[in-house]
């Protein structure tokens, strides 16, 4: 639908605020489609950053003061890393318009309400939301306008959000052929704490490891890097300040699932050790069994 | 060179034992390329794999009688469970021909020797190897000749092997495609516990850990499945005998790779629940470094 027929701007001034990789590919996906914004502006708090971002031609106007590019602005998306969400809603809180639209890119949601909510000013429309789409690399070159296609957004706005802000962000997410879904902060978090976060974490865990070894079995390692290990780096490759505010900013979901892994782990070493063969096969078979579980639903 | 002139066969009468991933992929390969072997025999101890082997027509002679099957042969290569062959070598030992050369594809080399050293004839050459090449699926349909193409094959003949016999099975995988790396059975067994086996063992339990949460999480999980825990669901969909076999014959390195993993694991989780920024900052920094290191040796 709203490739076939050509739609108004969702926002007459749109502010993306952290041109990483999302905030660059959003950018790049306003800027090609023109049905999102009318004019978009672009701050970073690098300047080299807006530097690049002005070369690569990423929006209308790439602003270096936060309170002059969300002024005017009747919608305004953080991308910065959520560990940055308090400083940088205490700099434009006070500047955003009545009627605006502010939302976000985190991948915790029960902080950025910890966060956002208390310095939200009257009138201003609250919608947190999580693209879960990425790639191991980061910065304004490594975005592009068909990151979120085909990909989950969530939207976690608290209950009496205003209903037409919360349609705003959902038909910019569908024009950048996303789907939707919309749950609270909470079972957002612990969801995205086992489907990536402890992931994540167990990635960037077993890289450590490896690289604790002796010199001889370390060099050996990187020789014969099997897929196992090999597709391990790939999720440890990512950006460092971005998954240390994941990890800090969704502690107590991440800590939980990190416990319950860590218990399941221990009670497979045991069985290797005992040479428990039933336990084990039990515990390989549901591994297929879940795998099997997302080729039908078409996520793998 | 193998593949710009004709070369004579390497064995005359090569049997493989087990005709699933890597016996059929060997299979296949021994039979488009017709100067590994004169003469194909194959065995497994399933009735209806030999029956799909036939109908592949995998080998020149399909021989349900294991003795029957390694008789007068010159090379056999053992593709079944690590843990079949002390069962499997008790059958054919007494039959092995004097010169042949006896080889295998197990993922665990200190418990081939332990297996199969003390039943060995006299006369009769053991070269374990470890094509370092596999898929997420299994059984003779799933083989495919150019399995060991670029992959690394570790060879790990006990000192004083017949250096001519060294060489036939170094030959062997050279024509498949591999490059060839000689180490001793325990270095090779505590490499691939960190690269391969623990990989494995992690993706199985955090598949079981989802599997284990409350029903909503759980369904949750399997349609959010963004590429962390999308990736570990791969590695986890492998062969169940071979994995538990796997696991039971590497047992003192896989524990020791555990427990570090374990207590590296612990560390980063103490960290998030203190904040403390520049460990985890450490740890993330790290698996980049492991990730470049490895995208600098093409192995990534």
């Amino acid at each position: 639908m709203a490739e076939d027929a050509p739609a108004a701007p969702l926002f007459r001034r749109l502010c993306i605020i952290g041109i990483g990789l999302i905030g660059s590919s959003l950018a790049r996906l306003v800027r090609e489609r023109g049905d999102i914004a009318a004019t978009l502006v672009l701050h970073d708090r690098s300047a080299d950053v807006m530097e690049r971002a002005r070369e690569l031609n990423l929006g209308d106007v790439v602003e270096p003061n936060p309170v002059r590019a969300v002024e005017h602005c009747d919608g305004v998306i953080l991308c910065v890393p959520v560990g940055a969400y308090h400083a940088t809603m205490s700099v434009i809180a006070a500047h955003l318009l009545p009627g605006c639209v502010l939302s976000d890119v985190g991948s915790t949601k029960s902080s950025v309400l910890r966060d956002l909510v208390p310095l939200l000013p009257e009138g201003v429309h609250l919608v947190p939301g999580h693209p879960m789409a990425g790639t191991e690399f980061s910065g304004p070159d490594a975005g592009f306008a068909a990151l979120f296609r085909e990909r989950w957004v969530i939207l976690t706005p608290p209950p009496g959000t205003d209903a037409a802000a919360v349609e705003r962000i959902s038909e910019m997410w569908r024009r950048a052929g996303a789907t939707l879904e919309v749950m609270d902060a909470a079972a957002h978090d612990k969801v995205v704490a086992i489907v990536s976060h402890l992931p994540h974490m167990i990635a960037f865990t077993i890289c450590s490891t490896a690289d604790d070894l002796a010199q001889e079995t370390r060099d050996n390692v990187l020789r014969f890097a099997a897929s196992g290990f090999r597709d391990f780096t790939r999720i440890a490759a990512s950006d460092v300040a971005m998954w240390r505010d994941i990890f800090l900013n969704n502690r107590e979901a991440l800590l939980e699932m990190l416990a319950r892994f860590t218990e399941d782990a221990q009670a497979l070493g045991r069985a290797v050790r005992w040479g428990e063969a039933e336990f084990i096969e039990d515990r390989i078979s549901r591994g297929r069994k879940v795998r099997r579980s997302l080729i039908e639903m078409k996520q793998a």
